[in-house]
Protein backbone atom coordinates (compact mmCIF):
# COMPACT_ATOMS: atom_id res chain seq x y z
CA UNK A 1 0.00 0.00 0.00
CA UNK A 2 1.28 3.38 -1.04
CA UNK A 3 1.56 6.06 1.80
CA UNK A 4 -0.23 8.60 -0.42
CA UNK A 5 -3.43 6.80 -0.37
CA UNK A 6 -4.11 8.57 3.07
CA UNK A 7 -3.57 11.69 4.64
CA UNK A 8 -3.53 12.24 8.26
CA UNK A 9 -5.06 15.92 9.12
CA UNK A 10 -6.48 17.79 12.14
CA UNK A 11 -10.00 16.67 13.58
CA UNK A 12 -12.18 17.88 15.68
CA UNK A 13 -14.17 15.03 16.94
CA UNK A 14 -17.27 14.87 19.47
CA UNK A 15 -17.97 12.22 21.59
CA UNK A 16 -20.68 12.71 24.10
CA UNK A 17 -20.46 16.66 23.96
CA UNK A 18 -16.85 16.22 24.33
CA UNK A 19 -14.35 18.09 22.21
CA UNK A 20 -11.46 16.51 21.14
CA UNK A 21 -8.97 17.64 18.71
CA UNK A 22 -6.81 14.91 17.17
CA UNK A 23 -4.98 13.44 14.11
CA UNK A 24 -7.13 11.48 11.94
CA UNK A 25 -6.28 9.75 8.25
CA UNK A 26 -8.74 10.37 5.12
CA UNK A 27 -8.62 8.95 1.76
CA UNK A 28 -6.50 10.87 -0.47
CA UNK A 29 -8.51 11.84 -3.89
CA UNK A 30 -6.55 13.18 -6.93
CA UNK A 31 -7.66 14.07 -10.53
CA UNK A 32 -5.27 11.71 -13.00
CA UNK A 33 -5.31 13.25 -16.40
CA UNK A 34 -5.04 10.74 -19.41
CA UNK A 35 -3.06 11.55 -22.85
CA UNK A 36 -3.34 9.43 -25.77
CA UNK A 37 -1.22 10.07 -28.76
CA UNK A 38 -0.32 13.89 -27.82
CA UNK A 39 -4.71 14.20 -27.41
CA UNK A 40 -5.84 14.69 -23.99
CA UNK A 41 -9.04 12.10 -23.48
CA UNK A 42 -10.17 12.11 -20.24
CA UNK A 43 -9.43 13.32 -16.23
CA UNK A 44 -10.57 10.98 -13.67
CA UNK A 45 -10.69 11.98 -9.59
CA UNK A 46 -9.38 8.85 -7.78
CA UNK A 47 -7.28 7.21 -5.33
CA UNK A 48 -3.52 8.24 -5.76
CA UNK A 49 -2.20 4.86 -6.45
CA UNK A 50 -2.03 2.05 -9.22
CA UNK A 51 -2.61 4.79 -11.71
CA UNK A 52 -0.97 2.42 -14.85
CA UNK A 53 -3.77 -0.54 -14.16
CA UNK A 54 -6.04 2.76 -13.77
CA UNK A 55 -5.62 4.05 -16.85
CA UNK A 56 -4.92 0.69 -19.05
CA UNK A 57 -8.37 -0.58 -17.41
CA UNK A 58 -10.14 2.64 -19.08
CA UNK A 59 -8.84 2.29 -22.60
CA UNK A 60 -9.79 -1.34 -22.21
CA UNK A 61 -13.28 -0.81 -20.84
CA UNK A 62 -13.41 1.66 -22.92
CA UNK A 63 -12.73 0.15 -26.12
CA UNK A 64 -9.68 2.58 -26.94
CA UNK A 65 -7.60 -1.23 -26.86
CA UNK A 66 -8.07 -4.33 -26.99
CA UNK A 67 -4.58 -5.81 -25.53
CA UNK A 68 -1.81 -4.39 -23.24
CA UNK A 69 -0.01 -4.92 -26.92
CA UNK A 70 -1.61 -2.12 -28.61
CA UNK A 71 -0.19 0.15 -26.43
CA UNK A 72 3.73 1.54 -27.92
CA UNK A 73 4.56 3.73 -25.24
CA UNK A 74 3.27 5.19 -21.66
CA UNK A 75 4.81 7.72 -19.52
CA UNK A 76 3.38 7.98 -15.49
CA UNK A 77 3.85 11.26 -14.28
CA UNK A 78 2.66 10.55 -11.19
CA UNK A 79 3.22 13.71 -9.51
CA UNK A 80 1.62 16.21 -11.90
CA UNK A 81 -1.55 13.15 -12.10
CA UNK A 82 -0.25 12.95 -15.58
CA UNK A 83 -0.20 9.43 -17.84
CA UNK A 84 0.72 9.79 -21.77
CA UNK A 85 -0.33 7.05 -24.07
CA UNK A 86 1.03 5.94 -27.45
CA UNK A 87 -1.01 3.36 -28.82
CA UNK A 88 -0.88 2.22 -32.51
CA UNK A 89 -4.22 3.23 -33.52
CA UNK A 90 -5.26 6.68 -34.34
CA UNK A 91 -7.82 7.89 -31.13
CA UNK A 92 -10.39 10.62 -31.80
CA UNK A 93 -11.89 12.75 -28.97
CA UNK A 94 -14.82 11.24 -27.70
CA UNK A 95 -17.78 13.02 -26.34
CA UNK A 96 -18.87 12.11 -22.82
CA UNK A 97 -15.23 12.07 -20.95
CA UNK A 98 -14.51 14.78 -18.42
CA UNK A 99 -11.44 16.91 -19.35
CA UNK A 100 -8.90 19.22 -17.35
CA UNK A 101 -7.93 21.75 -19.53
CA UNK A 102 -4.23 21.49 -18.20
CA UNK A 103 -3.35 24.61 -20.01
CA UNK A 104 -6.41 26.57 -19.14
CA UNK A 105 -6.13 25.70 -15.23
CA UNK A 106 -3.24 27.71 -14.22
CA UNK A 107 -4.21 30.91 -14.22
CA UNK A 108 -5.95 30.46 -10.88
CA UNK A 109 -4.37 31.11 -7.38
CA UNK A 110 -5.91 27.88 -6.04
CA UNK A 111 -4.43 24.53 -7.47
CA UNK A 112 -7.38 22.52 -5.79
CA UNK A 113 -9.84 22.72 -8.32
CA UNK A 114 -9.09 20.43 -11.23
CA UNK A 115 -11.84 21.32 -13.74
CA UNK A 116 -11.41 25.44 -14.99
CA UNK A 117 -15.64 25.97 -15.15
CA UNK A 118 -15.38 25.44 -11.42
CA UNK A 119 -12.09 27.31 -10.54
CA UNK A 120 -13.78 30.13 -12.50
CA UNK A 121 -17.39 30.32 -11.54
CA UNK A 122 -16.96 29.15 -7.61
CA UNK A 123 -16.27 31.50 -4.74
CA UNK A 124 -16.01 31.27 -1.01
CA UNK A 125 -19.34 31.49 1.09
CA UNK A 126 -19.75 34.42 2.95
CA UNK A 127 -21.41 34.93 6.25
CA UNK A 128 -21.73 31.01 7.09
CA UNK A 129 -24.60 30.33 9.76
CA UNK A 130 -23.75 28.46 13.34
CA UNK A 131 -25.02 24.74 13.27
CA UNK A 132 -26.55 22.58 16.18
CA UNK A 133 -25.44 19.20 16.34
CA UNK A 134 -27.82 17.71 18.18
CA UNK A 135 -30.29 18.76 15.57
CA UNK A 136 -28.57 17.94 12.38
CA UNK A 137 -28.08 14.56 13.95
CA UNK A 138 -32.17 14.31 14.01
CA UNK A 139 -32.11 15.27 10.84
CA UNK A 140 -30.05 12.77 9.58
CA UNK A 141 -32.21 10.24 11.28
CA UNK A 142 -35.46 11.33 10.15
CA UNK A 143 -34.06 11.05 6.77
CA UNK A 144 -33.05 7.26 7.15
CA UNK A 145 -36.76 6.79 8.42
CA UNK A 146 -38.65 7.89 5.78
CA UNK A 147 -36.67 5.95 3.12
CA UNK A 148 -38.52 2.73 2.31
CA UNK A 149 -36.21 2.45 -0.67
CA UNK A 150 -33.29 2.21 1.26
CA UNK A 151 -35.07 0.19 3.82
CA UNK A 152 -36.33 -2.47 1.09
CA UNK A 153 -33.52 -2.55 -1.13
CA UNK A 154 -30.03 -1.37 0.15
CA UNK A 155 -29.84 0.07 -3.05
CA UNK A 156 -29.62 3.75 -3.00
CA UNK A 157 -28.51 7.16 -1.65
CA UNK A 158 -30.76 9.23 -0.03
CA UNK A 159 -29.59 13.40 0.63
CA UNK A 160 -31.95 16.01 2.39
CA UNK A 161 -31.56 19.76 2.87
CA UNK A 162 -32.71 20.87 6.11
CA UNK A 163 -33.47 24.34 8.10
CA UNK A 164 -35.32 24.74 11.28
CA UNK A 165 -36.91 21.16 10.11
CA UNK A 166 -36.21 18.69 7.51
CA UNK A 167 -37.05 20.76 4.52
CA UNK A 168 -36.94 18.07 1.25
CA UNK A 169 -35.33 14.32 1.05
CA UNK A 170 -34.73 12.11 -2.21
CA UNK A 171 -33.26 9.70 -2.87
CA UNK A 172 -31.28 7.82 -5.99
CA UNK A 173 -28.73 4.95 -6.83
CA UNK A 174 -26.07 7.93 -7.82
CA UNK A 175 -24.93 10.45 -4.94
CA UNK A 176 -24.39 13.01 -7.34
CA UNK A 177 -27.69 12.60 -8.57
CA UNK A 178 -29.40 12.54 -4.72
CA UNK A 179 -27.51 16.30 -4.24
CA UNK A 180 -28.68 17.19 -7.87
CA UNK A 181 -32.52 16.35 -7.12
CA UNK A 182 -31.83 18.72 -3.43
CA UNK A 183 -30.15 21.67 -5.53
CA UNK A 184 -33.23 21.36 -8.47
CA UNK A 185 -36.00 21.23 -5.80
CA UNK A 186 -34.71 24.48 -4.60
CA UNK A 187 -34.12 26.11 -8.03
CA UNK A 188 -37.56 25.34 -8.58
CA UNK A 189 -38.93 26.31 -5.96
CA UNK A 190 -36.42 29.52 -5.24
CA UNK A 191 -35.35 28.60 -2.02
CA UNK A 192 -32.35 30.49 -0.04
CA UNK A 193 -30.04 27.90 0.98
CA UNK A 194 -27.34 30.17 2.48
CA UNK A 195 -28.71 28.90 5.83
CA UNK A 196 -29.38 25.22 4.83
CA UNK A 197 -27.50 22.00 5.32
CA UNK A 198 -27.34 19.17 3.15
CA UNK A 199 -27.47 15.80 4.52
CA UNK A 200 -26.30 12.58 2.97
CA UNK A 201 -25.96 9.07 3.55
CA UNK A 202 -22.70 8.50 1.66
CA UNK A 203 -19.11 9.60 1.06
CA UNK A 204 -18.40 13.24 0.80
CA UNK A 205 -16.50 13.64 -1.89
CA UNK A 206 -14.66 16.51 -3.77
CA UNK A 207 -17.38 16.62 -6.25
CA UNK A 208 -20.61 17.22 -3.27
CA UNK A 209 -18.69 19.98 -2.19
CA UNK A 210 -18.06 21.49 -5.68
CA UNK A 211 -21.99 20.82 -5.98
CA UNK A 212 -23.18 22.42 -2.95
CA UNK A 213 -20.68 25.81 -3.48
CA UNK A 214 -22.65 26.27 -6.61
CA UNK A 215 -25.69 26.19 -4.74
CA UNK A 216 -24.05 28.33 -1.53
CA UNK A 217 -25.16 25.53 0.62
CA UNK A 218 -22.44 26.21 3.80
CA UNK A 219 -23.19 22.91 5.59
CA UNK A 220 -22.60 19.24 4.57
CA UNK A 221 -23.02 16.31 7.32
CA UNK A 222 -23.02 12.78 6.44
CA UNK A 223 -22.91 9.20 7.67
CA UNK A 224 -20.02 8.70 5.73
CA UNK A 225 -16.76 9.82 5.62
CA UNK A 226 -15.23 12.95 3.69
CA UNK A 227 -12.24 12.72 1.21
CA UNK A 228 -8.95 15.16 1.73
CA UNK A 229 -9.58 16.84 -1.86
CA UNK A 230 -13.16 17.52 -0.40
CA UNK A 231 -11.60 19.15 3.28
CA UNK A 232 -8.89 21.06 1.38
CA UNK A 233 -12.04 22.48 -1.12
CA UNK A 234 -14.55 22.59 1.75
CA UNK A 235 -11.90 24.85 3.87
CA UNK A 236 -11.28 27.13 0.81
CA UNK A 237 -14.98 27.84 0.71
CA UNK A 238 -16.06 28.34 4.08
CA UNK A 239 -18.41 25.10 3.91
CA UNK A 240 -18.76 23.13 7.27
CA UNK A 241 -17.71 19.45 6.48
CA UNK A 242 -19.00 16.97 9.52
CA UNK A 243 -18.40 13.19 9.11
CA UNK A 244 -19.10 9.73 10.58
CA UNK A 245 -22.36 11.35 12.17
CA UNK A 246 -23.58 8.89 14.80
CA UNK A 247 -26.06 9.29 18.24
CA UNK A 248 -23.63 10.40 20.07
CA UNK A 249 -20.23 11.32 17.85
CA UNK A 250 -19.08 12.97 14.68
CA UNK A 251 -16.30 14.27 13.14
CA UNK A 252 -15.98 17.45 12.28
CA UNK A 253 -13.42 18.59 9.46
CA UNK A 254 -13.73 22.04 8.78
CA UNK A 255 -14.91 25.18 10.09
CA UNK A 256 -15.18 23.64 13.38
CA UNK A 257 -16.03 27.01 15.18
CA UNK A 258 -19.55 27.14 13.78
CA UNK A 259 -20.60 23.68 15.30
CA UNK A 260 -22.87 24.04 18.93
CA UNK A 261 -23.26 21.50 20.96
CA UNK B 1 -42.93 7.21 -3.03
CA UNK B 2 -43.33 6.40 -6.27
CA UNK B 3 -43.71 2.72 -7.16
CA UNK B 4 -41.40 2.54 -9.99
CA UNK B 5 -38.42 3.23 -7.60
CA UNK B 6 -38.66 -0.19 -6.80
CA UNK B 7 -39.33 -3.37 -8.74
CA UNK B 8 -39.68 -7.14 -7.36
CA UNK B 9 -38.34 -10.02 -9.16
CA UNK B 10 -37.44 -13.38 -8.30
CA UNK B 11 -34.28 -14.43 -6.64
CA UNK B 12 -32.88 -16.98 -5.30
CA UNK B 13 -31.21 -16.72 -1.73
CA UNK B 14 -29.24 -19.21 0.08
CA UNK B 15 -29.12 -19.02 4.15
CA UNK B 16 -26.83 -21.82 5.68
CA UNK B 17 -26.92 -23.78 2.63
CA UNK B 18 -30.67 -23.73 2.12
CA UNK B 19 -31.65 -22.53 -1.16
CA UNK B 20 -35.23 -20.80 -1.44
CA UNK B 21 -36.51 -19.33 -5.09
CA UNK B 22 -38.44 -16.11 -3.51
CA UNK B 23 -39.27 -12.66 -4.91
CA UNK B 24 -37.54 -9.82 -3.41
CA UNK B 25 -37.41 -5.92 -4.51
CA UNK B 26 -34.47 -4.49 -6.40
CA UNK B 27 -33.95 -0.80 -7.09
CA UNK B 28 -34.66 0.66 -9.92
CA UNK B 29 -31.94 2.28 -12.77
CA UNK B 30 -32.82 4.00 -15.59
CA UNK B 31 -31.34 6.51 -18.39
CA UNK B 32 -32.30 10.28 -18.42
CA UNK B 33 -31.83 12.09 -21.29
CA UNK B 34 -32.01 16.21 -21.46
CA UNK B 35 -32.99 18.07 -24.18
CA UNK B 36 -31.89 21.43 -24.32
CA UNK B 37 -33.10 23.91 -27.11
CA UNK B 38 -33.34 20.69 -28.91
CA UNK B 39 -29.80 19.42 -28.49
CA UNK B 40 -29.05 16.56 -27.07
CA UNK B 41 -27.15 17.42 -23.96
CA UNK B 42 -26.22 14.56 -21.45
CA UNK B 43 -27.51 11.10 -20.51
CA UNK B 44 -27.42 9.92 -16.66
CA UNK B 45 -28.11 7.18 -15.18
CA UNK B 46 -30.72 7.90 -12.04
CA UNK B 47 -33.84 6.56 -10.06
CA UNK B 48 -36.92 6.53 -12.34
CA UNK B 49 -38.23 9.65 -9.95
CA UNK B 50 -37.88 13.20 -9.21
CA UNK B 51 -36.55 13.97 -13.25
CA UNK B 52 -37.73 17.44 -12.98
CA UNK B 53 -35.99 18.22 -9.87
CA UNK B 54 -32.84 16.10 -11.05
CA UNK B 55 -32.59 17.65 -14.81
CA UNK B 56 -33.13 21.29 -13.12
CA UNK B 57 -30.70 20.11 -10.52
CA UNK B 58 -28.09 19.13 -13.19
CA UNK B 59 -28.78 22.24 -14.98
CA UNK B 60 -28.04 24.52 -12.34
CA UNK B 61 -24.65 22.09 -10.84
CA UNK B 62 -23.44 22.86 -14.05
CA UNK B 63 -23.90 26.44 -14.89
CA UNK B 64 -26.39 25.78 -17.67
CA UNK B 65 -28.92 28.25 -15.59
CA UNK B 66 -28.73 31.01 -12.43
CA UNK B 67 -32.94 30.81 -11.86
CA UNK B 68 -35.58 28.94 -12.60
CA UNK B 69 -37.00 31.61 -14.60
CA UNK B 70 -33.94 30.89 -16.97
CA UNK B 71 -36.34 28.12 -17.79
CA UNK B 72 -39.21 28.83 -20.53
CA UNK B 73 -40.81 26.10 -20.94
CA UNK B 74 -40.19 22.11 -19.96
CA UNK B 75 -41.45 18.92 -21.55
CA UNK B 76 -40.54 15.74 -19.32
CA UNK B 77 -41.70 12.33 -20.99
CA UNK B 78 -40.93 10.09 -17.89
CA UNK B 79 -42.22 6.81 -19.92
CA UNK B 80 -39.20 7.74 -22.29
CA UNK B 81 -36.42 8.33 -20.28
CA UNK B 82 -36.72 11.88 -21.64
CA UNK B 83 -36.99 15.96 -20.49
CA UNK B 84 -36.64 18.73 -23.22
CA UNK B 85 -36.08 22.68 -22.12
CA UNK B 86 -35.84 25.65 -23.82
CA UNK B 87 -33.93 28.27 -22.20
CA UNK B 88 -33.67 31.74 -22.66
CA UNK B 89 -29.94 31.77 -22.93
CA UNK B 90 -28.11 29.96 -25.80
CA UNK B 91 -26.54 26.66 -25.12
CA UNK B 92 -23.64 24.55 -26.58
CA UNK B 93 -22.66 21.29 -26.55
CA UNK B 94 -20.31 20.86 -23.61
CA UNK B 95 -17.84 17.76 -23.49
CA UNK B 96 -17.90 15.74 -20.80
CA UNK B 97 -21.31 15.24 -20.77
CA UNK B 98 -22.25 11.16 -21.64
CA UNK B 99 -24.43 11.50 -24.26
CA UNK B 100 -27.08 8.66 -25.21
CA UNK B 101 -27.02 9.14 -29.51
CA UNK B 102 -30.95 7.94 -29.24
CA UNK B 103 -31.22 8.22 -33.18
CA UNK B 104 -29.12 5.87 -33.46
CA UNK B 105 -29.85 3.10 -30.63
CA UNK B 106 -32.99 2.00 -31.93
CA UNK B 107 -31.16 -0.35 -34.24
CA UNK B 108 -30.53 -3.03 -31.88
CA UNK B 109 -32.62 -5.89 -30.37
CA UNK B 110 -31.65 -4.95 -26.92
CA UNK B 111 -33.33 -2.09 -25.25
CA UNK B 112 -31.26 -2.34 -22.23
CA UNK B 113 -27.62 -0.59 -23.34
CA UNK B 114 -28.41 2.75 -22.92
CA UNK B 115 -24.59 3.69 -24.80
CA UNK B 116 -24.67 3.30 -28.22
CA UNK B 117 -21.12 1.70 -28.32
CA UNK B 118 -22.13 -0.84 -25.78
CA UNK B 119 -24.76 -2.31 -27.70
CA UNK B 120 -22.95 -2.15 -30.96
CA UNK B 121 -19.59 -4.35 -29.10
CA UNK B 122 -20.57 -6.38 -25.91
CA UNK B 123 -21.93 -9.74 -26.81
CA UNK B 124 -23.43 -12.54 -24.12
CA UNK B 125 -20.21 -14.63 -22.60
CA UNK B 126 -20.39 -18.13 -23.73
CA UNK B 127 -19.29 -21.50 -21.78
CA UNK B 128 -19.63 -19.61 -18.62
CA UNK B 129 -17.81 -21.28 -15.40
CA UNK B 130 -19.61 -23.08 -12.14
CA UNK B 131 -18.76 -21.30 -8.78
CA UNK B 132 -18.33 -22.61 -5.40
CA UNK B 133 -20.43 -19.75 -2.71
CA UNK B 134 -18.27 -20.24 0.26
CA UNK B 135 -14.86 -20.12 -1.65
CA UNK B 136 -16.29 -16.80 -2.70
CA UNK B 137 -17.29 -15.63 0.80
CA UNK B 138 -14.03 -16.05 2.07
CA UNK B 139 -12.42 -14.51 -0.89
CA UNK B 140 -14.43 -11.42 -0.25
CA UNK B 141 -13.61 -11.62 3.10
CA UNK B 142 -9.89 -11.77 2.65
CA UNK B 143 -10.52 -9.24 0.27
CA UNK B 144 -11.85 -6.59 3.16
CA UNK B 145 -9.13 -7.89 5.84
CA UNK B 146 -6.29 -6.79 3.14
CA UNK B 147 -7.51 -3.48 2.89
CA UNK B 148 -5.90 -1.16 5.76
CA UNK B 149 -7.23 2.19 3.66
CA UNK B 150 -10.90 0.64 4.23
CA UNK B 151 -9.99 0.11 7.88
CA UNK B 152 -8.49 3.32 8.70
CA UNK B 153 -10.42 5.69 6.76
CA UNK B 154 -13.84 4.35 6.01
CA UNK B 155 -13.61 5.89 2.27
CA UNK B 156 -12.59 3.83 -0.15
CA UNK B 157 -14.49 0.88 -2.34
CA UNK B 158 -12.34 -2.46 -2.74
CA UNK B 159 -12.53 -4.84 -5.56
CA UNK B 160 -10.25 -8.31 -6.61
CA UNK B 161 -10.30 -10.60 -9.07
CA UNK B 162 -10.22 -13.99 -7.75
CA UNK B 163 -9.40 -17.77 -9.58
CA UNK B 164 -8.59 -20.95 -7.54
CA UNK B 165 -7.23 -18.05 -4.78
CA UNK B 166 -7.39 -14.26 -4.40
CA UNK B 167 -5.11 -12.88 -7.37
CA UNK B 168 -5.03 -8.95 -6.82
CA UNK B 169 -7.09 -6.38 -4.93
CA UNK B 170 -7.58 -2.82 -5.88
CA UNK B 171 -8.75 0.36 -3.76
CA UNK B 172 -9.96 3.55 -4.88
CA UNK B 173 -12.53 6.53 -3.70
CA UNK B 174 -14.19 5.58 -7.22
CA UNK B 175 -16.62 2.22 -7.34
CA UNK B 176 -15.83 2.26 -11.18
CA UNK B 177 -12.17 3.14 -10.69
CA UNK B 178 -11.45 0.24 -8.20
CA UNK B 179 -13.15 -2.19 -11.63
CA UNK B 180 -10.95 -0.41 -14.20
CA UNK B 181 -7.64 -0.93 -11.89
CA UNK B 182 -8.57 -4.71 -11.99
CA UNK B 183 -9.35 -4.82 -15.28
CA UNK B 184 -6.14 -2.88 -16.44
CA UNK B 185 -4.00 -5.16 -14.11
CA UNK B 186 -5.56 -8.36 -16.30
CA UNK B 187 -4.93 -6.70 -19.50
CA UNK B 188 -1.07 -5.77 -18.71
CA UNK B 189 -0.34 -9.53 -17.05
CA UNK B 190 -2.67 -10.87 -20.14
CA UNK B 191 -4.44 -12.78 -17.49
CA UNK B 192 -7.31 -14.87 -18.97
CA UNK B 193 -11.00 -13.75 -17.17
CA UNK B 194 -13.13 -15.92 -18.87
CA UNK B 195 -13.06 -18.19 -15.28
CA UNK B 196 -12.50 -15.48 -12.63
CA UNK B 197 -15.08 -13.51 -10.67
CA UNK B 198 -15.00 -9.64 -9.59
CA UNK B 199 -14.90 -9.54 -5.88
CA UNK B 200 -16.88 -5.97 -5.10
CA UNK B 201 -17.49 -4.06 -1.87
CA UNK B 202 -19.87 -1.97 -3.22
CA UNK B 203 -22.84 -2.16 -5.11
CA UNK B 204 -24.02 -3.36 -8.58
CA UNK B 205 -24.89 -1.06 -10.90
CA UNK B 206 -25.19 -1.76 -14.81
CA UNK B 207 -21.90 -0.26 -15.20
CA UNK B 208 -19.70 -2.06 -13.34
CA UNK B 209 -22.06 -4.94 -15.14
CA UNK B 210 -21.07 -3.32 -18.93
CA UNK B 211 -17.44 -3.21 -17.58
CA UNK B 212 -17.68 -7.05 -16.55
CA UNK B 213 -18.97 -7.77 -20.03
CA UNK B 214 -16.50 -5.89 -22.23
CA UNK B 215 -13.41 -7.58 -20.18
CA UNK B 216 -14.90 -11.43 -20.23
CA UNK B 217 -15.54 -11.30 -16.63
CA UNK B 218 -18.33 -14.13 -16.21
CA UNK B 219 -19.02 -13.52 -12.21
CA UNK B 220 -19.29 -11.27 -9.86
CA UNK B 221 -19.76 -11.32 -6.12
CA UNK B 222 -20.48 -8.28 -3.78
CA UNK B 223 -21.36 -7.32 -0.39
CA UNK B 224 -24.27 -4.83 -1.29
CA UNK B 225 -27.03 -4.89 -3.70
CA UNK B 226 -28.08 -4.63 -7.40
CA UNK B 227 -30.14 -2.49 -9.43
CA UNK B 228 -32.96 -4.05 -11.63
CA UNK B 229 -31.14 -3.13 -14.74
CA UNK B 230 -28.04 -4.20 -13.67
CA UNK B 231 -29.92 -7.41 -13.29
CA UNK B 232 -30.88 -7.83 -16.77
CA UNK B 233 -28.28 -6.71 -18.44
CA UNK B 234 -26.21 -9.42 -16.31
CA UNK B 235 -29.37 -12.24 -17.64
CA UNK B 236 -28.56 -11.18 -21.18
CA UNK B 237 -25.03 -11.32 -20.82
CA UNK B 238 -24.68 -14.82 -19.06
CA UNK B 239 -23.21 -12.75 -15.85
CA UNK B 240 -23.75 -14.31 -12.41
CA UNK B 241 -24.80 -11.61 -10.16
CA UNK B 242 -24.25 -12.60 -6.60
CA UNK B 243 -25.12 -9.61 -4.10
CA UNK B 244 -25.45 -9.29 -0.04
CA UNK B 245 -22.46 -11.84 0.76
CA UNK B 246 -22.96 -12.51 4.30
CA UNK B 247 -21.05 -15.45 6.20
CA UNK B 248 -24.03 -17.48 5.90
CA UNK B 249 -26.29 -15.96 3.29
CA UNK B 250 -26.10 -14.91 -0.09
CA UNK B 251 -28.83 -13.38 -3.08
CA UNK B 252 -28.07 -15.09 -6.32
CA UNK B 253 -29.60 -12.45 -8.83
CA UNK B 254 -28.95 -14.18 -12.22
CA UNK B 255 -27.90 -17.49 -13.47
CA UNK B 256 -28.24 -19.62 -10.36
CA UNK B 257 -27.73 -22.78 -12.06
CA UNK B 258 -24.12 -21.82 -11.70
CA UNK B 259 -24.14 -22.07 -8.61
CA UNK B 260 -22.36 -24.98 -6.09
CA UNK B 261 -22.79 -25.32 -2.21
Amino acid sequence: MSEKMTKKIRIVKYIKSEREEISDLVAVERPLTLFVNDLELVTMICSPNSYTELAIGFLKSEGFIKAFSDIKDLLCQEDEGLIRFELETKVRQREGFLRRNLASCCGRGSANFYFVNDAREIRPLESVPEVMLSEQVGFLKEMENMSEIFQKTGGVHNAALAGKNLLVRFEDIGRHNAVDKIIGHACMNNLSLHDKSLLLSGRISSEIVIKAARASIPTIISRAAATDLAITMAEELNILLVGFVREERATIYTQSDRVKI
